[in-house]
C-alpha cells in the first residue's frame, strides 16, 4: 500500500470525526471566508496557473483544454461566488426523516448524516478543487481531491488558499487533501483506498469515468452520458413539438441532457418534418434519419445504426419515423443512455405509459429534456447528472453527499 | 466475453422491460402459486437435494453447511409461506414522492421504480434461490442467481418450479435465471456483467462479500461484518443495562447484531461489572477485560488490541472501563464496523451526543442492539444489513431494491 496514501485516507477519517457535528454556522462561516481568501490570493493563484498553463503549451495541449485550464482575476471572483452560493443553501445534515414507533415501544427515525470521506478524480479544471470541496464541506464530509497532472499547481494554490482559512478556524486542515502525485499508478492505488474513502465521484470525460468503474474498490457514483431522445405523438401540438425539439437540440450541444434523437409518429411525420428540417437547417444542425424521414428530408444523411445509440454532442440529430407510442418505447429502450427523455403528446394514455415504461433518470412530458439539471430541479447545486440506478439517479444535489442512518430511542428494549 | 453469460444478461433485460409494469395483483398472484407449486414439487426437489448432499458427504461438507443444504418437506413448506409472506407486503413500486411544482410551471416529482437486474451471488443455501426471487421479482426485478455449487441440483428444482408457474402466467420465465455453471472465471466475469446487471448482492460469509467487492464492476450492495458496542454510562439504570447487555450478547451469538464489546463508565464499574459477569458466568460467555474491568473480575482474560475490532460471533464479550462518554465515542468510532452500537444513559446530553456522534448504521439509546432488523423494525421483509453507505444503509427492506426516476409534467417548457 502506497505509504503517502494511507495517510492522507487515514488524516481523512480522522478530519471526519470532526467534520461530521460542525455546526452549519461555522460551516457557511468557513466557506464565505474561502471564497474572500482566494480572491485576496489571486496573485498567488495566477502565478501558480501560469506554470500549468506554460507546460500545456509546450506539451502542445489544445486551445479547448488551455482555456479549461486558464485562471484570470475574473475566474477567481466567480469561484469565490460558488463557495458563497454554497453557504447559502440549506443544511441538509442533521435533518431526521420520519420517525415511527415500535409496537414494542421503539422509536425508530433516520438521520441524515455525512457520507464521511469522498474521493474525487477529475481532469484539468481549477475551478473544480474549489467547487468539489465546497459541496463535500457543506455536507460535513472530508475530501481527497486527484487532479490532473496538467492543473497541479494551480490546483496545490487553491488548496492552500483553503487550507489557511481552516487552520485560522481551528478546524482540520485535512477537510481537504489534494493528492501531489499525479501518476497513473497512484490514481489506481487511490481507487483501491475503501478502508478510508466512502466514495468516489469521478469528474471528467468518459473515459475517466470508465478507468473509475472499472477499476476502483470504492463504491462509485458514476455520472454518465446522455443519448436523450424526444418522441413526436400523433396528437402532439406540432408547434409546441417543434420548439421543443430546438431547444433540446441547439440551445447547447455539448451537454449531456440535449436532444440526440428524434422519434416521429407517422401519423404527423408529412406535417412536421419538413418544417422542422428548415428551422434545423437555419441552426447547421446536420439531419440523420432512417429512410421514411428522408423522404421528407432530401438533404437529410442516411442513419445507420451506429446513429441510434451516439451521443453527438454536436449539431447533428438523428431522426426516425415510428407506428406508434409502442415503438417509440422500445426504440428508446433498446438505444438510450438512462438519462433523459421527452414525449410531446396531448394523449393521456400515452402520457402516462411513456412515463411508466421508458427507463431513465428523467421522462418528460411536453418538455425539454434540458431541463434535467440540478439547478433547474430546485436543489441549488449539482454533483453532476447521475444515470446509475443506486444511491442517486438524475442531477444529484447536496443530499447525493448524504447518507442516513438509524436512530433509535428505547426505554430498556431487548429481545 | 462469455456468451452464456451474455444470453442471459440481455434475457433478464428484456424480462426487465415487461417486469417493471406488471400489477401487483398479477405479481402475488405468481408468488403465491410458486408457493403451491414448490410444495407440489416436494418430491423432485427433495430428489434433486438428496443428490447434492449425498455429493457433499463424499467431499467431506461439515454437519453445520450439510444441514443449511438439506431440505425436508417441512423446510420446503417454509419456504413457500415465505414467498406467501412477500406476496402480502405492500408493493413499494410506483408510489410516486413528493411532486413540486418549480417557477416555470414544471411539475417534478420521483417515481420508485425497480432497480432493473439484480445479480445474487450465494453460498450453498436453497433457500435463498425462492428467497431472493421473492423480494427482486415482488419489486419488479429479473433476478440472475449464482449460487454455490454443492446446491446446484437444489436452486435448479426451485428455479424450474417457479419458471413453471412464470409460464403458466404468460410472465417472460427469464424472470429468474440460475448460471448453471459454477466455476471460479464465470463468477469472475459474472461481476464483470455491468452492461446487463445493475446491482450485485452477495448472501453470505466475509470472504464471499470480499471477493465480490474487490472484483465487480457492477454496484455492489454490501453486507458487513458487526463489532457492535454497548456503553454504560455513569447515570444508566444498572438493571437496564445488565438485561440489555445480556440480550445482546446471549439471545443469539452467531448473528452481525450480536453484542461483541461493551464499556462501562469508571463511576459505576465497581457496582456493575460483578453483578453482570456472574450473568455472564452463568451463560458460558468468556469475558476479555482491560486491566481496570479484570481488578473486578478475576477470571477475565486479558483482552489483546486485536480484541476490539474482533466480531466474535461467539460467547466472549470484551470489556473495557472509560472515563467519559467521549471516549466511548472515540473507541467507538475507532474499532466498530459501523453497524450497531448502543448506550444505555439517563443523561440527555450524552444520550444526544451518541446519537450525533457515532458513526454507524444504527445507534440506539437504552435498547438491545439485537434490534437492528428487517422485520424488527417494521419492513416485513429483509434482504440483509447493509454497513455500507451508498444507496441503503442499515436493514434493508423491498425499497432497497428500487431507485426512482423522475418524472416531469410540462406544458411546453424550454429552456
Amino acid at each position: 500500500m502506497n505509504e503517502m496514501l494511507e495517510i492522507l485516507g487515514k488524516n481523512a477519517v480522522d478530519a471526519e470525526n470532526i467534520l461530521r457535528n460542525l455546526s452549519t454556522n461555522k460551516k457557511n462561516q468557513i466557506l464565505r471566508q474561502a471564497a474572500e481568501q482566494l480572491v485576496k490570493d489571486t496573485d498567488k493563484i495566477l502565478a501558480a496557473n501560469a506554470i500549468d498553463v506554460q507546460k500545456g503549451r509546450e506539451n502542445q495541449m489544445s486551445e479547448g483544454l488551455v482555456d479549461r485550464l486558464m485562471l484570470d482575476a475574473e475566474r477567481i471572483k466567480g469561484i469565490g461566488e460558488g463557495l458563497r452560493q454554497v453557504a447559502d443553501l440549506d443544511d441538509p445534515i442533521g435533518e431526521v426523516l420520519g420517525m415511527k414507533k415500535r409496537p414494542n415501544g421503539l422509536l425508530i427515525g433516520q438521520k441524515r448524516v455525512p457520507l464521511g470521506v469522498v474521493g474525487i478524480i477529475y481532469e484539468a479544471r481549477p475551478n473544480v478543487t474549489a467547487d468539489a470541496f465546497a459541496l463535500c464541506f457543506k455536507t460535513g464530509n472530508a475530501v481527497i481531491l486527484k487532479g490532473g497532472s496538467d492543473a497541479i499547481h494551480s490546483n496545490q494554490a487553491i488548496v492552500e488558499s483553503i487550507r489557511k482559512v481552516l487552520a485560522r478556524n481551528e478546524v482540520t486542515e485535512d477537510a481537504i487533501a489534494l493528492i501531489q502525485d499525479t501518476s497513473r499508478e497512484t490514481a489506481s492505488e487511490f481507487m483501491k483506498l475503501n478502508q478510508y474513502v466512502d466514495v468516489l465521484i469521478p469528474r471528467g470525460g468518459k473515459g475517466l469515468i470508465q478507468a473509475v468503474v472499472n477499476n476502483s474498490t470504492i463504491p462509485v457514483i458514476e455520472t454518465g452520458t446522455g443519448n436523450c431522445h424526444i418522441y413526436v405523438d400523433d396528437s402532439a401540438d406540432l408547434y409546441m413539438a417543434a420548439d421543443i425539439v430546438m431547444n433540446a437540440k441547439t440551445q447547447r450541444v455539448g451537454v449531456c441532457n440535449a436532444c440526440e434523437s428524434l422519434l416521429v409518429h407517422e401519423q404527423v411525420k408529412d406535417v412536421f418534418l419538413p418544417v422542422l428540417a428548415e428551422r434545423l437547417r437555419q441552426k447547421h444542425v446536420q439531419m440523420r434519419a432512417d429512410e421514411a424521414a428522408r423522404a421528407l428530408i432530401p438533404d437529410a444523411v442516411a442513419a445507420t445504426e451506429e446513429d441510434w445509440g451516439r451521443e453527438y454532442l454536436d449539431y447533428i440529430l438523428s431522426i426516425k419515423v415510428v407506428g406508434s407510442v409502442d415503438e417509440a418505447i422500445a426504440h428508446i429502450n433498446k438505444y438510450n443512455t438512462k438519462h433523459s427523455e421527452a414525449i410531446i403528446t396531448n394523449n393521456y394514455e400515452n402520457a402516462q405509459r411513456f412515463l411508466d415504461e421508458v427507463d431513465a433518470a428523467a421522462v418528460y412530458v411536453n418538455a425539454s429534456t434540458r431541463f434535467t439539471d440540478g439547478f433547474e430541479f430546485g436543489f441549488g447545486a449539482e454533483i453532476g447528472i447521475s444515470t446509475q440506478k443506486l444511491h442517486a439517479r438524475g442531477p444529484m444535489g447536496l443530499n447525493a453527499l448524504t447518507t442516513t442512518k438509524y436512530i433509535i430511542y428505547g426505554n430498556g428494549q431487548v429481545r
